[in-house]
C-alpha cells in the first residue's frame, strides 16, 4: 500500500476491503513520505520493519528485488489526486498490478499516459468508483442491459453532501484541506471528488456515454479555491438526456448518492441510504422491490453478496467486491483461464481516463457561456 | 363553475376541494359549451335547472342579473388552458371574484393582460397551484422565511411523471389528447402542464424569484407536437442556484413532486408521496421529521391542517386550502377586515404572471444555444 | 347530526366525510344538549333554525313530523359511546337510517339489542370504523380473500398512540376526559377507543373471525381509570394466530395503524402512515409495492379512489367512503336495485356487535389468569 | 475455529467479521468432524497444514501442546448447537479466550454448568448476538440508559422471518434440516434460533431483566418437528409490559429484525432493514433521525462504526464489532489495564444463561394453560 498512513480516511478503508474476503494479505506499505511515520504506521498494522518504505519508489524497487514468491503482487495507491500518477506508473512499469483510488490522476493528460502505459505493461488496474460496488446498482445495469425496461430515455444521478457548507479547509480537517487545494486535487473540487463518481455511476448503469455537456459550476463558500457545488445537464450516445448534481454544500446530507433512469416501460431507482434495496417501477404494474441476498436477483447481485437477504451489505462490503472482483480476474490470468463477467466487472483504466475527462470537460463547461460542450477525451 | 363536465378530471376534484370545508356551495355552471351536456352535468350535481348555463357569457351575464345576494359570488374556470383568459376577464369585468386552474393563461401576453383587468376591477383571483396547499411546504417557507436554516444556497425541485410515456394522445385519453396539442395548450407541453407547478413551488417554498435559466427541453415520444421532458439550471434572486426537472415520460413515476432547499445551517425536504411530513435536516445535529396535525409546527402548518398527526391528509385537503384561503380573504374584506397572514397565502394572480413568464423564458431557453437566458416577464 | 357540537373532534371529520362526495347534505342537527348551544353550531354551520334541535328526541320527532321529502333521510350520531345506543335505537325505530361512530355500544348487551331493533325496523346501520375505509386495505382484503397468498397463517395488528401518555384528564382536554372515564366510555379505555378499531380492521383484512384470545391489558398512567394499553394473542377461526396491539401511551407515536398478514405463499402490510401503499411481499420473487390511484389495483380499490395515483388521499377520504357506500346501498335500496358488493363494504351492524364483544372478552381475559379466554358474543 | 466447514453458512461469517479490523489472524481450525473436509476447508483458507485438525479435542489438545507465543489465543465455536457445550468447556478448562455462537448451548442446565467453568477457568466468553452489534442499537441502549425518554413502560420486539415457510427441511437444505431437528437444536425452534435474539435484543436496549412470560408457541407448517412461530407476552423487572414476536413462517420477510421503546417523554425505533438510522420519537416534539457515522451520535455508537455517515454500516461490522470489542478487552487485560466501557460491551456468558433460561421458559409457558410463567434460571 502507498499512502493511507494516519489520518488518512480511505487507507483504513482500502485495507477492511481488500482483506473482507481473505484474498489480499497486507505485507508492504509506503505509508507516509516520511519514514518515520511509515514505520509508525507499520507497526500498528502489524508489518514487518523491512517491509515498511519512507517512499513509493523505495517500495516498488526493493519490493520488485524480492523473489517473486516473496514479493507483493499488488500495490493499493491510496494518495491525494496529485500523488496517483506517477506512483502508479512506476508500479505498472515494474510489473506490479495496481489498485488506485479516484479520480485516477490529477489531469487528463496523466490519464492517457497512464492508460498507454498500462496497455505496454500488460498489467491491469482497480480503479476504486466504489458505488458500482454494490450489488443493487449491478442488478440495475444487468436488467437495463438485458432491454427489460426498454430503451433508455433519461436517467438523473445525484451526490448531495454537506460536509463542506462551512469554510472546513481554514481549520485542521486535512481532508478538507487537500481536496479543496487546486495544487493536489487538481482543476475541480466537488466535481473531481464526488462529481466523478456520480458521472462513473451514470455512464455504468446505462452503460451509455455521455456526448455533450452543459454545467453549472459554483463556488460558494467564500475562500474556497475550487467548486463545491455543481449541476451539469447531459447528453448521451443513443440520445437520451441526464441530468447530474453534485454538491459539497448541501447542508445536512451525509452521502446521499442515488440514481434513477427510465426506459420506455419502467424505471430503476437506487440510492445509498437504502443501499441493499433497487426500486423497479413499471408503467402499469405495481413497482418491484429487489433485494441484496434474494434467489431472485441477476447473476452480478448474486454474485456480489455475501449474507442471506435482510442483513444488510454496506460501504465496505461495495468497496470489497472491486477488490475481490479484481483478484479473481487476477486469478483466472495466472490460471491462464478467461475470468467470468462478474469478476471483469471492477472498474478499470478506460473508467479512469473517461472520468478524467469529465472533470476537464466539465470544468471547461461550466466556464463556457454556449450551452453545449461536446464531451471530448 | 365553468368546465368541468363529464370526462374531466380536475372539475371534481375542484369541486370536492371547494365544499370541503363548508364554506362554497355549488349553484351554477356552464359545464360544457353543448347546453345538453352542461344540463346533464347540473342534474347529476343537483342544481336548479336554471342556474345551469350553455356557455361562460350566458353564466356570467345570466347570473349577473340576479339580485345580488342570490348570485353566484365566486367563479371556478376549470377549463383547459386556452379557454381560461377570456370568462376570467369576462369574470372579473362583471365584478366576480375567480378561482382558476394553472397555468394562468394562453400566454403571457394574456397573463399581463388579465392582471391589469383584475387591478382595475378590484376582485380577487385564486390560481390553483395544489401543492403550495400542503401544510408541510407551508411549514417548509415559513422555517426558510425565518432563516431558521440560514440564507438559501441551493434548491432541487423535481416533477417527474410517467402517463405520457406512450403516444396516449392518439387514442382517447382526452387528458392527453388536449396537454399535448399546442392549439389547447400553449407553448409548452410538460413545462407548461408540471413545469409551472415545479417552478411556483420553488419561488414559494424559496421566497426567491427565478432570475435566469438555462433549459433542456425535449420531445421524446415520437409524433407528439409539445415538450414532454425538461430540466433546467436556474439562478435565484439572492445569487443561489437551483435545479428544477419536469418530465411526463419517466416511466413507472406518478406525480412524484419533490423539493429540497438548502441554507448553511441545513436544509429541508418534502415529497408528496409522503406529504404529511417534512424532513429538516442540520449540519451538526438528527435530522428532524416534522408532520402535519401537531401542536410544534408553525401557524401556517397549523392552519392549514384538520385532523390529529397520524391520520394523513392528502391531495384533495391541500387543493381545498386554497380554496378556503381564499374564502377566509373574500370574508375578511365583506367584514372590512384585514386577512390573516395565514388566508392570504393562496397563489395568486401575480404567482399566474410568472407562471407564464416562466413557460415563455424556459421554451425559448430550450431553443437557445446560450447558456444563460435572462428570466423577462 | 346528533352530537358535534364545538370543541368535538368527531363532529367535524363526519361532516366533511359525509359532503366528501356530494352524496349527503346536512339538513338538522341537535349538537349538544344545551339547546343554546346548539343552535351556535346550527348558525355556524348554516343550517335553518326550525332543523337545530336541543335534544336527540326533538330532533327525531320534529323531524319525522315533516313530509318524507323534507325529513332527514339519515342520521348521524357521534356523541360519546354512552350516548350512542337510545338515539340510535329511536332513530332506526322511528325509520331513519344511522351512521353510528364506533364502539357501538356502551356494553355489548346494548350492541345486542340494538341487533335486534335493526333488524325489526329494516333500517340500516353504518358503523364508521374507519381504517377499513381505505383503497388499500381493501386492496389486502381482496387479495387474501381471492387467495392469492394462500391460506392465512399469521397476522399482526396494532395501533400504537401516546397522547395519552401523560394524565391528560386532569386537565382541559374534554377528549381525554371522557375517553378514559368508565361512566361515559364503558369497561375499556384503549381496547375500546383503538382496539377495537385493530380487531375490527384484523377481521376485515382477513376475512377470518377471533375466536379465543389471551390478553394483557395494563393501566400505565398513574389516577388513571380504564386501560391505556395491551396486547393480545389471538386465535383465528381457521387455525391461524395473531397478535393485536393496542396502546395510547407510546409516548411520540400518533396513530401508527399498522397491519401485516401472512398466507403461506407471502404476506401484505399497510400502514396509515403511508396510506396509499399495500406492500405485498412474495416467498421467492420481489415484493409489490401496490398503490392507490393505480389501473392496477381490484376492484375495491378502484371503487374507493377518487385521484389519479400519486396525489394521495387520507384519513378524510377513507371515511368519506364510508358514507359514500352507505349512500350507494341505500340509494340501490330506494331504486330496488341490488348494492354491488363494493358498495355493501361498509361496516355494518355485525361488526359492531363484534366490536362490542371485543371489549368485553379481553378485559375479561386480561383480568383472568387463565391463558385462553373463548371469544364469546 | 471449530466447525464451519464447507455448506455451513454462520463460520464464513464468523471468518468476515473477526477479521475486519485486523485483530484476528485464523491460524488454526477443526473445520469438520471428518478429517479429509476439514483439511479441504483448510486448504481453501490457506491454513498450515499442521494446523488443521479432525476434531475439537485435537484442536485444543494439539494447539496447547504448541508455545505460547505459537497457539491460538481464542477459539471461535460455530457448531450447531448440540455441539457447543462440549468444545466450550475444553476450551476454556485449557485456557482459551471462545467467541461462541448463540444460542450459547443445548439446554439451561449446559449452560449453568459453561458458567461455572468459565468463572473457575478465568478465560472469556463472547456470545455471538450480532444486533446488539449495531451502533444504532447502542445508541438507542444508551439513550435509554441515560434516563432520556424517562422510565421505560412499554417495548415491542419483532423478528420475522418467512424461509420456513414451506417444509425445507425435507430437501437438501443443510441448514433447515439442523434448526428444526431436536437432537441438534435443543427443545425450541423460532424460539431458539431467533426468539432469542430478540429477546436479548430486548434486554440488552432496554437494560430491564424479563420476569414472567406469556407464550403461543405454534408449529405451523405440517411434519416439523419443532416450533416455527411464536408470540409472547412478558413483564419486566421495573414492571414495564413488553411483546417479543418471532416467526420462520411470515412468509416473504426477510430478517426484519425490530424493536421499539417507549418511556413516557418518547420512544426509540430501530429495524435492521435501515440499520443505520434509529428513530427517536418525542410527545411533544418532532421525531429525530440518528444515524451512524456522524459526530453527534453517543460514545457506543461513535466507537462502533467505521467509515463517514451515509455510507452504510452492516451486518457484518454489526458481527465485527462483537469481536472486536472481544479483542479490545482480552488485550486490555493482557496489558493489565481496565477495558473501557464500550469494550466491554459484548454478549457474554450472562447473556447466554439468560438466553437458555427464554428456551426453557418460553417452550415451558407455550404448553401452560395458566396465562402468566414466572422467568426461573
Amino acid at each position: 500500500m502507498i499512502g493511507g498512513g494516519q489520518g488518512a480516511f480511505i487507507g483504513a478503508v482500502h485495507r477492511i476491503a481488500a482483506s473482507l474476503d481473505g484474498l489480499y494479505e497486507l505485507t508492504a506499505g509506503a505509508f507516509s513520505s516520511d519514514a518515520a511515520k511509515s514505520q509508525a504506521t507499520g507497526v500498528l498494522l502489524g508489518l514487518a520493519p523491512d517491509r515498511v518504505y519512507g517512499s513509493y519508489e523505495e517500495l516498488i524497487t526493493k519490493e520488485k528485488q524480492r523473489p517473486a514468491a516473496e514479493r507483493v503482487q499488488v500495490i493499493s495507491i491510496v494518495t491525494p489526486n496529485y500523488l496517483h500518477f506517477a506512483p502508479a506508473k512506476m508500479a505498472l512499469e515494474n510489473g506490479f498490478d495496481v489498485v488506485l483510488d479516484k479520480p485516477m490522476t490529477f489531469s487528463l493528460a496523466e490519464a492517457k499516459q497512464l492508460r498507454a502505459v498500462a496497455e505496454a505493461s500488460g498489467r491491469l488496474l482497480c480503479l476504486t468508483h466504489t458505488y458500482t460496488g454494490y450489488p443493487m446498482v449491478k442488478e440495475a445495469r444487468q436488467l437495463l442491459a438485458a432491454g427489460t425496461l426498454g430503451p433508455i430515455r433519461k436517467a438523473y444521478v445525484e451526490y448531495p453532501q454537506g460536509w463542506l457548507s462551512g469554510f472546513e479547509e481554514g481549520g485542521a480537517n486535512k481532508q478538507a484541506a487537500w481536496r479543496t487545494d487546486p495544487a493536489r486535487s487538481g482543476v475541480a473540487g466537488a466535481m473531481g471528488d464526488i462529481g466523478t463518481h456520480a458521472f462513473n455511476l451514470l455512464e455504468y448503469v446505462t452503460g451509455l456515454q455521455v456526448t455533450h455537456l452543459c454545467a453549472d459550476i459554483n463556488t460558494v463558500v467564500p475562500g474556497r479555491q475550487l467548486d463545491d457545488d455543481g449541476a451539469v445537464l447531459l447528453k448521451l450516445s443513443n440520445g437520451a438526456s441526464a441530468v447530474l448534481i453534485a454538491s459539497q454544500i448541501a447542508a445536512g446530507e451525509e452521502n446521499n448518492v442515488r440514481i434513477r433512469v427510465y426506459g420506455d416501460k419502467g424505471g430503476v431507482e437506487w440510492q445509498q441510504v437504502d443501499a441493499n434495496t433497487l426500486q423497479v417501477k413499471w408503467l402499469d404494474r405495481p413497482a418491484e422491490i429487489r433485494r441484496t441476498g434474494t434467489g431472485y436477483v441477476g447473476s452480478f447481485a448474486q454474485h456480489n453478496a455475501r449474507v442471506p437477504a435482510g442483513h444488510p451489505e454496506g460501504y465496505l462490503e461495495a468497496f470489497a467486491n472491486l477488490y475481490r472482483n479484481f483478484a479473481l480476474t487476477l486469478q483466472a490470468r495466472e490460471a491462464g483461464e478467461t475470468a467470468s463477467p462478474e469478476a471483469l466487472d471492477y472498474p478499470s483504466i478506460a473508467d479512469g481516463v473517461r472520468g478524467m475527462a469529465f472533470i476537464e470537460n466539465v470544468i471547461a463547461s461550466g466556464q463556457s457561456e454556449q450551452k453545449w460542450t461536446a464531451f471530448t477525451v
